[in-house]
Order: C-alpha cells, then sequence, then structure tokens
C-alpha cells in the first residue's frame, strides 16, 4: 500500500467518499488510488473553483465533508475564492492540494510556489504531510478538524512521494466529533437577565446551528413568553425554511436597514452569530450594524451547542416545552402579471417550487424579494452566497444536486456572477443531475451601478459603463449551457418562464433558463 | 483630486494606459475616476484569471506593463493561477487590489481576507496603501518596481478609503528604468575561459533577454567561432523567431531528453535563463536536467545585461564583429495529407501563418512539433505556457492582440485547458480583437494520460478516466465561442482547417476553429 492508498481508505474511513477533482500529474498516484477505491465517488470539474463550491454545496446540505482534489499553488489558487465562501460557511471540507515531491522542491521547477501561503487566508487548519507513513495521522486528522469547530476548511498537502512511496504505519481512523461543548451557566444567566428585565428589546440573533429548525422553535417559545425578538444573521449558509417551520426574517445586508430593525434593541445575543456589519464601506457611513445604544453578547459561539444554550434559556425562564409556537403557512404568492422582471422571475419560483426544493442564491440584486416571496413556500432548503466571492451558485447547485439527488435544485443565478463558474454546466450534464439554473440575464454588474451610485462617485460615463455593463457583445446563455451538454430555452414572458419550470421539473436532468429582463 | 485619481494620474505618467479590470463594490472610486482619465484604455474581463493573463500578454508583446485592477481577496485569488505565469515570465505588471477601507477591517465583513498573504506567493512585489496621501509614491514605486529586475509583478492593495479621501500629496512621476547593471568582468573571464578551454564541451543557454533576436546573434557569433552550442531554456515567456532570424534549439521538458541534450557538455553557462529541471518528479527518476558531469555558472541574471554580456564575451575572444551568422531560411512544411490530426493542425498553422504573426501556445500534448513545424515560418513571436499554470493561452492572446492591433494572433489551444479562462473569448469579442483560436479538440487531458503511465500509475481505470477524460458529454466550442459573441466553426479535415484560417486571416475579428482530432 503507497501513501495514496492510506489517504484514501482513511477518507473513507472517515465518511467521505465523495471527491470533486480536478488533478494534475502530481496527483496521479492518487488518481490511479481511486481506481482501487470503487467505493470513493470522483467527481470531475473542468476548473477548480467548480470542484471547491461543489464540495461546500455538498456539505452544507449532508453536514459531512467531502473531499477535494486541486493541483498545486495554481490549482488551488483557482479554488480559492470559493474556499473563501466554504470557510465563512463553516462548511467541513477537507481539501488535497497536491504538490512537488519534497525533493524536487529544491529545483523551484515551473509550478513551485509556496501552497500553505495561499491556502491559510482561506483554511482553518493547514497541514502538510512529510511523508508516506504521516499519511494515515495526517489524514485522519484533516477530517477530525473538519468536522470541529462547528466546520472548517482543512487543507491537507500531499506531496508526490508522499503518494508514491510505501506506507507502512497502521491504519487510523478519524474519530468521530467529540460531543458539542455546552455554554457556561454563567452565559445563559446573562441571556436570560436580558430577556427578564429588557424582554421587548432584546432581540435573539441566530446564526448556523441556532438557526436550524429545532433551535428556531424553542427561539419562537422564548421570544413568545418574553416579548424578545429573533433575527437571522445577515449573511448565512444555509436555511431551512418554508411551509411547517418557524419563519424567521433575515437582517438586511444595507447597513442602514440593519440600524433601523435594530433601532428599538437594547441587547443582541448572539446565538451561533454574527452581529450585523456592512458589507462594505462608504465614504462617513458607519461600518457597523448596530446601534450605538446596543449591548451585544455573544452567548453561544461556532462550535459550542447553541441548541442546549436554547433549551437552557428556555429552562432558566420556566417555559413549559410544549408552549404553541407559530409555524408559517403554506402561502404562495400566485404567478404574476406583467412583463418579466427580476421580482416575476422570484415570484414564479416561488409559485412553482415543489416540496424540499434545494434553491442556490446567487441571483444578488435580482434576488432582493427572495426571501419574502418564498416565505410560504413548501418547506425547502435556501443555499446563500455568504462569503461574498461570487461564483459561487452553480457549483454550489451542483454539488447539493450530488448530495441530494432525489430532491430538485433551483440555482438563481445573477448572469455576470454566473461567468465566473459557468464550467459547473458541464458537470451538471455529466453527473445528470436535477438542477434547474434559472439565469437572471439583464447584461450588466447591476449592483455595480447601484454601489457606484452610493459611494458617492455618480452616475457611470464611458470607462465606467465598459467595466459594469455586460453588452457588445451580450451573453448567449442557452449556447453556453448546450456547449457545455446542458439542455437551455430562453425566455422573455412569465407565461414561458413558468411552462420552463414546471417542464425542468418534471425532468431530472439539469436545464438552463435564460430569464432576460 | 482623490486617492484614485491620483492612482489613475500616476499610472498614466508612468507609461501605463491600459487597464484590465473587474472591478467590485470597493473599485467604484478607482472606476469613477477611469471615468476621468479617458486616455486609460479599461478592457472588462469576465473574470480575473482573463485579466491577469491578458496583461500578462499585453506587456510580454510591448515590454511595458499594464495594470489590472481586481476585488480584494477573492477577486485577486481568481486571478493567481495566471499572475503565477506572469511571475515566472518574469513580465512587468501592475496589479492592483482593491481592499476594504481600512477602518472596516476590524468589523470582519464577509469579503474580509488576508489580501497580502495571498498576493506574496506569486508577486515580486507587495505594498499596500496606507491613505490617500500615499498614493502618489506607492503607485510611483509599484510602476517602477514591475520594471525592476527584468520584469516584475508588482501587487499594490488598495483600500476603499485611501481612493475616496482627498489627496494633497504632490504628484509622483515614475522613474524610468534605471540602466541595466554590467555583468562582472570576473564572470565574463569565467565564460571565456570555459569557451577557450572547452570549445565544444560548452552550452551557451540563453533565456529572457539574451534570446532576443539581437542577442542571439552575438551568441551565434560566439558559437560558430568556439564550437560551443546555444540552446534556450525550457520555459520561456516569448521568443521572436522563424525566417530571417537565428534559430536556437529549446530543451526539450522531459528531464531524460534533456539530459542527452546536454551529455556532450561540460560547461553550461547560464544568460539569463534557468538551468533545465524536471516540470514534475517521477519515482526514482532525477528532478535535475542537469548531467552530473556538468558544471552550471551563472553568467547573466534576470535584471542584468545579458546583451552587454555576450557583446563583452565576443569582445574577449576576438570576434570579429562581422563574422556572418546563418538565419533561419524561409521553409513552410506545406499542407499536410491524411486525417486531421494534432500534428497536421500544427503543419496546417506553420503553412499558413502571416507574417508577425503572434502564435500564442497552450497546445499542450498536441503541440509537441510546434517549434520545429514553425521553424522555418515568417518571422513570429511565440508566447508560451512558462510556468506551467494552465488556462493561460486564450487570456495571452487577448492581451497580444490589445497590445499588437496590426497584427494576427493565433492561439494554439489545448481543450481541457481552455475550459479554465473561456470568458477571454468574450473580450476578444467586446474589443473586436484579431485573434484566431484553435482548438485541439481531443475530449481529454491527454497529457494526463501519458502522466499516468509515466508516473508508474499504470492504464486509467473507471475513476481515473472519468478524471482523465472530457467526454459525456463533449464540448461544442462553436456554442461555447458563438454564446460570448465569438464567431465559431468546427472542422475535421485539413482542408477545412485550411480554409477556415485563410478566411479568419482575411478579417479583423476574433474568429475559433474548434479542430476534432
Amino acid at each position: 500500500m503507497n501513501g495514496a492508498d492510506a489517504l484514501c481508505d482513511t477518507l473513507l474511513e472517515g465518511g467521505i467518499d465523495t471527491c470533486f477533482a480536478n488533478p494534475g500529474t502530481s496527483e496521479m498516484h492518487f488518481v490511479a488510488a481511486l481506481d482501487r477505491k470503487p467505493q470513493m465517488r470522483c467527481v470531475l470539474a473542468l476548473f477548480e473553483g467548480v470542484a471547491t463550491g461543489a464540495a461546500d454545496g455538498y456539505a452544507r446540505m449532508l453536514e459531512r465533508p467531502a473531499a477535494t482534489l486541486l493541483h498545486l499553488g495554481p490549482g488551488l489558487a483557482n479554488g480559492l475564492a470559493n474556499l473563501h465562501n466554504a470557510r465563512r460557511a463553516r462548511t467541513p471540507l477537507v481539501n488535497i492540494v497536491g504538490d512537488h515531491s519534497s525533493q524536487h522542491l529544491q529545483y523551484d521547477a515551473p509550478l513551485t510556489c509556496d501552497v500553505a501561503s495561499l491556502a491559510a487566508p482561506m483554511s482553518h487548519w493547514v497541514r502538510r504531510i512529510n511523508d508516506a507513513d504521516d499519511v494515515p495521522v495526517a489524514a485522519a486528522e484533516s477530517v477530525e478538524r473538519s468536522l470541529a469547530d462547528g466546520g472548517a476548511v482543512a487543507t491537507l498537502i500531499f506531496p508526490a512521494d508522499a503518494a508514491w512511496n510505501a506506507c507502512s504505519a497502521p491504519p487510523v481512523i478519524p474519530n468521530a466529533p467529540p460531543a458539542l461543548p455546552q455554554v457556561s451557566q454563567r452565559r445563559i444567566a446573562l441571556a436570560t437577565n436580558a430577556l427578564r428585565t429588557h424582554g421587548d428589546r432584546v432581540v435573539l440573533l441566530l446564526g448556523a446551528q441556532a438557526l436550524k429548525p429545532e433551535a428556531r422553535v424553542l427561539a419562537a417559545r422564548i421570544c413568545d413568553a418574553t416579548g424578545a425578538r429573533m433575527l437571522a444573521q445577515q449573511s448565512n449558509a444555509r436555511l431551512e425554511r418554508g411551509a411547517g417551520r418557524v419563519p424567521v426574517l433575515r437582517i438586511p445586508y444595507p447597513v442602514e436597514q440593519a440600524r433601523a430593525m435594530l433601532d428599538r434593541a437594547s441587547h443582541i445575543l448572539l446565538l451561533d452569530a454574527t452581529a450585523p456589519v456592512g458589507f462594505f464601506s462608504y465614504p462617513g457611513k458607519p461600518g457597523s450594524g448596530v446601534p450605538e445604544h446596543c449591548a451585544v453578547h455573544a452567548i453561544s459561539s461556532s462550535g459550542e451547542d447553541a441548541y442546549q444554550a436554547l433549551q437552557a434559556m428556555a429552562d432558566d425562564l420556566g417555559i413549559d416545552p410544549n408552549r404553541p409556537v407559530i409555524y408559517q403557512a403554506l402561502a404562495r404568492p400566485g404567478l404574476p402579471t406583467g412583463a418579466l422582471s427580476a421580482d416575476a422571475i422570484v415570484q414564479t419560483v416561488a409559485t412553482l417550487m415543489p416540496e424540499q426544493a434545494i434553491i442556490c442564491d446567487e441571483a444578488i440584486s435580482s434576488g432582493r424579494r427572495l426571501l419574502e416571496m418564498t416565505a410560504g413556500a413548501p418547506p425547502h432548503d435556501m443555499l446563500f452566497l455568504n462569503g461574498g466571492a461570487i461564483g459561487i451558485g452553480l457549483p454550489l447547485a451542483t454539488g447539493a444536486a450530488i448530495a441530494c439527488p432525489d430532491r430538485a435544485v433551483i440555482c438563481l443565478q445573477a448572469d455576470g456572477s454566473a461567468m465566473y463558474t459557468l464550467q459547473a454546466l458541464w458537470t451538471q450534464a455529466r453527473e445528470n443531475l436535477h438542477v434547474i439554473t434559472i439565469i437572471f440575464s439583464n447584461r450588466s454588474y447591476a449592483l455595480l451601478h447601484q454601489e457606484l451610485a452610493k459611494v458617492g462617485a455618480g452616475r457611470a460615463g464611458q470607462n465606467a459603463s465598459r467595466l459594469l455593463d455586460i453588452v457588445e457583445p451580450s451573453l448567449d446563455w442557452c449556447k453556453l449551457a448546450q456547449g457545455m451538454g446542458v439542455e437551455a430555452v430562453a425566455v422573455d414572458t412569465v407565461r414561458a418562464l413558468a411552462d420552463c419550470i414546471q417542464v425542468a421539473l418534471s425532468r431530472s436532468t439539469p436545464f438552463l433558463i435564460e430569464a432576460r429582463i
């Protein structure tokens, strides 16, 4: 058995059976090992940003990591933007990066670069494997680290000689994640004191594990009993929502709107959440979304047991464990009338999306009414561009579809962002995934036109327009999709869009709809 | 005047009038400043790897830098692979990366990451601008650094507040590059002693400036007079070659072939070159391409005056400055007969390429006979994938065409690599560039099949085949190109290929030929 075999075996022992890959020569021994491990599903991406984004989408749905396989520093570099999103989402992910054999680094061959330096900003943990005998321990640690602290990007640098040399070290079975640390009684008391004394001026700010449906039930009971409000943090990886679940409002991204929403609050209690901040900064505007009069207390942090914290708060407040809560009723908006617009697309999707749909939202400025419109849709998951690095939508949908083959994935995708990782469409075709991509074809970085005005820089002139508008030529998304083997149709009316969505839902293959708005 | 204006002005003063950009919110003040500077040509790329690769191609041709404009850490990340190639090519490049305003970093907003750490491995120089008043000095330094040491990737991190705040510092005009340092007499003597005593066992290994046509004339005289051989190093950025120029063989990439070529040599004299190394390492094979009996001496290094070194060597050897040298004769191979194959494509291009064509070579394994076939073509430039990070061809061609609007650019492009940065085709259409892209459509990472065998891992099984073959579905390059506004035709015969090349040459617009082999 060589080091590559040992790595495969350890990943499989750790429950990782899916690898999103774009290998090169330095990874060939690992590729050969994969041939000996038919249990490992290999998914080829034609660009590394697809591999990392798909691994993110996969793990957001299954709550266990996939592996990636990337080629040296440049291959890692291509995957970094979506690793950034995965890191911000605290997605468990074992990111395997091949490197030259240790003895070859001295020659400074053309592809040599500092892989660890590149990996560090987008990883929670980085380790370079020393040699073949180091593989079982290092690989087990990478699996364990990926599941620690609420989810982590664990990057394992795998030199070619550690892959090809014989491994005589004993196998190591990765430990299952330990039980989540409980939140201290001191912090529970801090929270419940605030709730008792300030009641309706308290906000429970929920993120990650505290946003799971069962945690939201507890939060809703606490709010109902104390007059507090529950809100979701701004940037979320995944939200399970829709009819039959406890609804939750999200704090809006614009910092003024966030502050307005929190204006009445005296205390913000963070439960696996971060306080609102401006996505960007603007001259003369505040960077924090927290009003100055508002105290912020971290009650549970990433990797702690947020559910237990909410349970302990409810117990401490003496709340009846059977206290009724209000669940979201089924309420579809109905098909829109009038011309096709961004809002009309969102409304159409909200009206037609099936039960257990997975919505991947990279609609950017076009999706501003998405949460409101889909609030009463059948139960569904929504995955977000939480880290701000555009080009996540198509890969995320790809990974989610591989994770959940029995569910329909609907990717709401801005056109400018779609271009970053359009290669994902090929993987959708290769793997025959049930992904319906709706391109909001507005032929511009529409958000940036708004931002140009917002930073006080006025309207776009000639140079700026050439940088913000995707025209001359316009993109033909049907051809782009068809070129990668994905069926595609362009629509410019609500009726045609609705018909296409229904056709696409009736199949199990990838389908792209270019919605021209 | 704000900091963004000051940056524009300083770049323009430094001779930088082209900016390959994909901006975001944090760059909006710079975008607004570009509106006030119509002299700055802004070229939009729909993915950052296109921007960095195009800036590389531009500067390889004009020997002066372009600027890039990238959006925060993730935007930089997307551009890193081609920055790696530019760094390896020692291309002068001013890489401008926006960042959050300095006061906003404390909030750890979603897009925040360690930009400097990401930039370092792929940059020769990194500087973060402190504030608006720091802009003129920092920008001038970035221009100067980009032109230092034989060409450098100079990364300038530009916080949003440094862009929007008023700049009251005086303008700074970047210094022109100083005269190149001369090579010491000691090293010249070392070289000429070797040439005198070992004559035909000496290799002049030429790279970068020592490969320029006028330098090759000197090297040819030295070789003719002493019996030495001249060779080009393995990885080159640009080679001016063809009829009327001094021909030069390139050391092959496979390390065994490199060693065989150098087997007779006792001394290798490096002139702005690096000694041959294995592109990758293989079990039990040497990493260096230099035979053990061979002494390697660095005569001139990057940023030193290689031409002067060769001149001094010739003078020291008493070589007649008018000693005749043999120039390459015009000799086209003629159109091939038989089926379309990788070699047949190369031969067809060699037969039809016009004078002063710029050939961008990312044909990978399909281009193995390119140098041989085109040796006697009319004078042309050839730009190479020198750093090994695939996805350079289409962007490089884009930048070269912007640099040289009167010349035809022919991009010889492997299909797997083309997918990495296919968004470049849109920029070619937008800018109406005379780029002819020939896709070697073999529907696989063909090189990797060879490499799988070469590392001793045998033939591809099921998992490996799924990672190495780009089939099920095949890519339709015509649709991909047309989707981005580029005219395209697929061919599967030599005749059709030749006809298409001639049609494409007769126009001035981008054209893609999918050559199915």
